[in-house]
């Protein structure tokens, strides 16, 4: 039993909390907001009640709102550009992960010199060290899913080689996030359920990583527990106030689990997809995948699975001794079909099964180090029939 | 469900650890290094570890070995103006928690003008906010028991009127701390049981806090459940490295709890007894008073109480109800029992009953505070039968 464990981000949680940042230190005298291109962020009022809150603090801001789904470089790229232009000191994501992780890259390329991928490591990344500290960043999450309002990771998609890789350290967590439920009230059906699976295969393979810890462990089978619990509730009923918060903090929870632990290979073949194939939302891709995955490393990692299994509240006990890890796939099966998200297809997005050994080989290259964490070393051949298994 | 959640210290936890501060940033060139005025670190060889792993650094020091088990102001008066005189620019805390509280409250005074007591809040104290950040501090703990490493708090005493007082705020989390079993298996038999019912108490009384959280929560069950499962073999067996080691992340754990909830009104009437006699070790005057406070408190806050009794590993479900809380009492016993600890006395260290008017006095003045965080309002005669219930 031997870590290091640091976690330094202010986190304010619960319903209501977005007032209270109007009492807090803002680290800066004005922001660079950085939101999507969609319209929910303005059309919810989320965006005008930040602003009001700036306003209220004299803090001046400028607006980037051009982020995509699966962001990519050349927004990076030119929102850094747009705050240095302003001069804007601090960086505030404001919606879902795209938005947030975002606004971390932005705080990195605000202050550093060069292209994004220069610091970027893997694939054709430079993996350089950063010569400046990024602008402090300020996470305000709208929905419950990647928990990088908890972690330094954010993820960004080169388009010209379909490269979707994480990066991040210890200067990339936020300063400071707010976590309010209220905010998640909006999210529709089908992208609550992506989003809560994307938070519970952050805690499962975060669970079964080589580097997992107590500290990961503990945070990993509350999150697991609680997604179990209630994401079924918020996707059927998306204004229960008291699912969406206990949701909320199973995602907080899985960002806590990535800070110290990490994503598997599960995280690198589902980047490979939806970097090939960006109409993808990402956990839904996590979601094609996970049945074959689970299945095939339930036999390497039986124990941890057991865990996770009665996590998810089966009843573990009453089960043959060879069942028991492989009851943690049928819940996972039980719990999707909960989640009217079992019939998933990668066909319906355009995947075609010719495609699958280049989709190994990118995830492979592009985030081979995930590969590196898993508790056994799959070959590419496994790799691809994982995917093949997989397809549909 | 509503919380703010910051805990930023950087921890190296687990055994051989103490060897990779020598990787470490550390937060400064010139470390004032707080220890006891025992001879443990000394002779265990510890202060010269880390003298070594300065020297390979190029970090210069001063030496203040002059702290008491039970901390007094004087000490930290005279510790900060040390670090003055030598131009010290960090403080390390080497040793248990009386070392650690010291070097914390020593990094107050060291940029602060005035006395330790015009900024601590609560009896005499002047509650004035501090005018410069404290040095950075840095812990390294050789005992499993006040979580101090993992949380802001500094506990001293003003030795002329009897106060022992809490003090802390966001600025005085260490920012970087070692906890590294292999330095705590030389504490002795008796110490490691005082120690780690102080840490068991760190977690109950955050887990029945009425500011107690989901957060707090998790970490709390966690804590009280290692405590009873390793303390015993800690103290029968203090060479048993892989218990110390659950033993400490145990304690870790219970400074979060710390950090993110309180503790209750059973720690204001602990430092009243050790303030008024401070040859009582903390961690007993805290067993003395347990079976009386949590007698007491079982039938106000029932369900908290099961809680915990279910992390003690007791068969709940297989109880009648109203018997599950009082459960709870009847496991601590019998873990006081395990460690050797059931037979302390306030009468053996000189506490006689005739005190016990002015003790509960002393305790609703000094720290009054931690009684409002009570979930049912103790009246003083309340607080006087807790004491005479206690007393043996």
């Amino acid at each position: 039993m031997n870590f290091n464990y640091y976690i330094p981000t202010r986190i304010l949680f619960g319903p209501g909390k977005l007032e209270e940042l109007s009492k807090e230190n803002l680290p800066g005298k004005k922001a660079l907001i950085v939101i999507s291109s969609g319209k929910s962020m303005k059309e919810n009022g989320y965006l005008d009640r930040l602003i009001k809150i700036l306003q209220s603090k004299q803090i001046e801001y400028a607006l980037f709102d051009k982020i995509l789904p699966n962001p990519i470089k050349t927004h990076v790229m030119e929102g850094a550009q747009l705050a240095r232009k302003e001069g804007c000191d601090f960086v505030i994501g404001l919606g879902g992960g795209s938005s947030i992780d975002s606004a971390k890259s932005i705080a990195v390329m605000a202050t550093n010199p060069g292209d994004y991928w220069d610091y970027v490591s893997g694939g054709t990344g430079k993996g350089m060290p950063l010569q400046n500290p990024p602008l402090p960043i300020v996470a305000i999450t709208t929905t419950a899913g990647t928990g990088t309002e908890a972690d330094p990771w954010t993820v960004i998609t080169k388009e010209d080689t379909n490269e979707k890789i994480g990066f991040g350290n210890y200067m990339t967590f936020p300063v400071l996030s707010v976590v309010d439920p209220e905010l998640m009230l909006s999210v529709p059906e089908k992208l609550t359920a992506y989003q809560g699976f994307d938070a519970l295969f952050h805690s499962t393979e975060g669970y079964i990583a080589s580097i997992a810890t107590p500290m990961s462990d503990i945070y990993a089978l509350k999150s697991i527990e609680l997604i179990s619990k209630y994401l079924p509730e918020c996707v059927k009923n998306g204004n229960n106030l008291e699912a969406r918060t206990q949701l909320a903090l199973a995602n907080t929870l899985s960002g806590f689990v990535e800070s110290i632990s990490s994503c598997t290979s599960e995280h690198s073949l589902e980047h490979a997809l939806s970097a090939h194939h960006p109409e993808l939302p990402h956990g839904a891709g996590l979601i094609m995948l996970s049945e074959a995955y689970y299945t095939f490393f339930a036999s390497k990692v039986p124990e941890r699975f057991v865990d996770m299994a009665k996590a998810m509240g089966v009843d573990v006990d009453s089960l043959p001794e060879d069942e028991r890890p492989f009851s943690f796939v049928k819940a996972l099966i039980e719990l999707q079909e909960a989640c009217g998200v079992r019939d998933l297809k990668m066909s319906d997005y355009g995947i075609k099964k010719e495609e699958i050994p280049v989709l190994a080989e990118n995830a492979r290259t592009t985030m081979g180090g995930l590969f590196e964490l898993d508790r056994y070393k799959l070959s590419l051949e496994e790799t691809i029939e994982i995917l093949n298994n997989a397809y549909k």
